[in-house]
């Protein structure tokens, strides 16, 4: 039997992979999950039928949109992660010397215990003495949390059911309210291309710019995202326009580096259009 | 009943996309063509089972073929496009008032035709007056060619069938002895995500390297093109290291500007490691 699996992007456009074997599937409250073993990409984590990461690509989202924050930032100490239960962006925070302590905000456990079951390479971050994790919504965490961040990382699933909220002026305003003066907010931004990723990609950004006095998407390759053209929605509390690290990279990574941090702030013509 | 057009990626992935109707299929002694109408992309030109380009995104990857070159050139003025018979360049071209003269050599007359037929947007430069085509072998008349140009674009297809004959060095020397000295050369650059058009990739920087004092890369967006993450490789026959416009942009684009040509050439740490 030829097992494969369909993502689509549109009613009438997805990506297919061939399939080795489903690993796991399971349900939470919140979610369904799969974890499905494939030839081209390695191990997929699967979340209600999109593709959250794959073994062969994640290190692409991973480094984006962690090190672009992190590097836009003097000396980033405390990071507060919502979302991204898998730990990759954790992996990519805990690589800056300057962080003192990362905390993720994760709503579904489950995630975190299969990213530690089948990913121990993307989940390697969670037994670091400066990781602590809170198995709790990321709305009410931004809410209640007297606490103060230098960086705040909105790793999401797309804008339905459990992360409606997490797409909100007013989630953006407490994480406002949480950031030091100089702190950086980005959240996963969407993608410019297809209808539905394209309303959740305009939208989010006027959101944000209602709360923060710059705010700016960048861009990377991500291939196994719909349309590979992906966002991540970058905001400043300081307000300043810097879109280029200011910091030099001491650490190895696979996609990011300085050449590339910059170039991504750049916005094609119909991407400018959108955003006007 | 449904019907679904499926191109694979490699043996175990691909795009899928539903189809309205076949337009065309026919078979010229080179290669066999589908038009595609589709509910996401409009029509699709494919060319053995590949996507050449699509209504929708075509004009990502056709201005970025021309307008990077283009705006790289002083004073363009004779420009000389191998294959392409579609004509998506030809228009790009076109839009720049320095260009005297636009040759497109094409194989496959069957390409020009259905174009004409089935994407008139796209063919609209044929009827140009500095517009002349050449039904030929691309190969046989850049060795032939007795005249000399400014830019030359060689819009193929990956590297198999007729194409094979695109990706090696005795056509590259031939393009260098075409150009002016101050000429530069694009070539369809294919994708370093996927193993066979990384394979295509790194070979044909090599090659063209092994010809051209100063080769570079840069990337698309191209969200039909395998993994999205598309590249054209770019080469100076004056050796200068020129990565942005030196000329300013004076009409209407979608995608192409001077802030993404600028960052179309920046690098990926895995791209640098596959062309060390």
């Amino acid at each position: 039997m030829e097992l494969w699996f369909t993502e689509k992007y549109s009613p009438n456009s997805g990506i297919t992979i061939k399939v080795k074997q489903e690993l796991a599937h399971v349900k939470s409250k919140y979610q369904e999950m799969s974890v499905i073993d494939t030839y081209e990409f390695g191990k997929i984590m699967v979340l209600d039928g999109f593709i959250m990461f794959t073994d062969k690509d994640e290190f692409i989202y991973h480094e984006m949109i962690t090190h672009v924050p992190l590097f836009s930032h003097e000396n980033p100490e405390n990071v507060l992660l919502i979302g991204g239960g898998d730990g990759g962006a954790v992996r990519e925070v805990l690589k800056h010397n300057s962080v003192r302590s990362v905390e993720l905000v994760e709503i579904d456990k489950m995630v975190v215990d299969a990213s530690k079951e089948f990913f121990p390479q993307v989940s390697v971050g969670f037994s670091d003495k400066r990781f602590k994790l809170h198995i709790e919504d990321g709305i009410k965490f931004v809410k209640e949390s007297k606490d103060k961040y230098d960086v705040v990382i909105v790793d999401s699933t797309d804008p339905i059911g459990p992360a409606v909220g997490l797409y909100q002026r007013d989630f953006y305003k407490n994480i406002y309210d949480i950031l030091n003066d100089d702190g950086i907010l980005v959240v996963q931004g969407e993608s410019p291309y297809y209808t539905d990723t394209k309303k959740a990609f305009v939208n989010l950004n006027r959101e944000l710019k209602a709360v923060f006095p710059f705010t700016r998407p960048y861009f990377a390759f991500i291939p196994t995202y719909p349309s590979g053209m992906w966002s991540l929605a970058y905001a400043r509390k300081d307000g300043k326009e810097i879109k280029g690290p200011i910091r030099k990279k001491d650490f190895d990574t696979k996609y990011y580096n300085e050449e590339i941090h910059k170039a991504s702030f750049a916005h094609p013509e119909f991407v400018k259009e959108l955003l006007k």
